[in-house]
């Protein structure tokens, strides 16, 4: 693995480099070698991308801050791009942040997967993506598996700002599944029956996706030191079909009522 | 619209104008008039990325072959970014498709959202977004949710393969839900209670993505042509909390006990 981020490094070294890899493929050096498929792609697109280790608590601080402009998916590639293109260069310095902010809210609002965990999911494969490699228990899928189940399993926000940007709130809950929709009604009720657009839900989320930020950082600086492995496998080859490993929140007689409280 | 695209185009003309841009970049000489933060961006990260008008047939084609290989969100990926790469060139051909493939079974294998959905989005970000606008109401957020609630509305699948590659199928089901794990189930069952590692079910998600990556194409080609308009609000803002728009899905006395019946 440490072979291959070398060999990539030297042969993209900044953007004169990048530059030098555009070049060489369209002069078709390379194309001898490949797949009719693979020529119609650059070097980016063959190879994982370079990662160096970063520091969790910037990747909280930043996207927390994130959080503000344009919320969940965008604060954790914040996060975590932002280090990257200081630490690293290209390709992270092309990688367009904002074009992904959509996933926010579950998925354009849909409260389907928490966008933080999108956001944290799209750096893993960008760096830990192996091109020969099957996707059934390759490490983007395994990785990102791990830090689902964390975030279904962990008392959340943790990460507390030096002086809040919105509010100050009290909650922490453990959501039992990445769907937004969940977790994030089961904090605003544990906060007191806040509003999904009140400033205590907004701040809440911020701070959430600091701490998946943070969490997502110490994972990828484990794999890069050679020490990461998974813990778990994903649900649907323990399941026999894909799920969340929340069944009861759905498939019991005790699933509360569609709540009609308003947004103050 | 159509002037940012040509400005864009011009910049970058194929890949000499790529490397262009990355050593226009790295030369500052469009530093002075950018924000600290945009010093950090290559020109790839500062604009939405060229599209041309596509065939939603070869997207369909292109998508359910390439399931069999990386499964839905890389199959969905595959149908628009494939044909991106021969229409336009570059920064398509530096996009690393596989490195998005994690996201199939709902992110993970979690069956949150239909990695379909994600294959679409992805693109649609790369496309409409725009570097100023609020992500609320702002078109990449509005077309995904649009295509959302197609998918949970319509009957699917409704691909027919020249030749099937794995087995025939017969049922095809309205998800009622962007839901990964809603949407598949519901179909297992209809087509007769079959296994989530069968052939069938394979065979289903590989039509499945092929209808998607078509919808897409067909939703982006209208948004090229310059008639493009949302149907509806995302669910956030109508229901005042992220949400599926299935409520008694989960939210109902009458959900079925978890199943418990095994795969062949």
């Amino acid at each position: 693995m440490d072979g291959r981020r070398i060999s990539r490094r030297a042969f993209l070294a900044g953007s004169t480099g990048f530059a030098l890899g555009m070049a060489v493929g369209s002069m078709g050096l390379l194309a001898g070698c490949m797949k009719p498929e693979q020529k119609k792609q650059s070097a980016l697109a063959r190879e994982p991308w370079e990662y160096q280790k970063l520091s969790p608590n910037k990747a909280a601080r930043l996207a927390y801050e994130a959080y503000f402009d344009n919320y969940c998916t965008y604060s954790v590639l914040k996060g975590i791009v932002e280090q990257l293109r200081d630490r690293v260069g290209e390709p992270w310095v092309s990688f367009p942040m904002k074009a992904f902010a959509q996933f926010h809210g579950g998925v354009a609002g849909w409260g389907t997967v928490c966008g933080t965990l999108i956001g944290a999911s799209i750096p893993i494969g960008l760096v830990t993506w192996e091109p020969e490699a099957d996707v059934y228990f390759e490490t983007p899928e395994l990785m990102t598996s791990d830090i689902m189940r964390w975030y279904a399993n962990t008392k959340l926000p943790q990460f507390k700002p030096e002086k809040p940007l919105r509010t100050e709130i009290k909650a922490s809950t453990v959501a039992g599944t990445p769907l937004c929709h969940i977790s994030v009604n089961r904090w605003m009720k544990a906060e007191g029956d806040v509003g999904f657009f009140s400033d205590y839900r907004v701040e809440r989320c911020a701070r959430l996706a600091a701490d998946v930020a943070a969490k997502t950082v110490e994972v990828l600086n484990t794999w890069r030191d050679g020490n990461w492995n998974y813990i778990m496998m994903p649900p649907y080859m323990i399941y026999e079909t894909t799920c969340q490993e929340n069944c009861r929140d759905c498939h019991s007689d005790s699933v509360p009522k569609v709540p009609t409280k308003g947004n103050p």
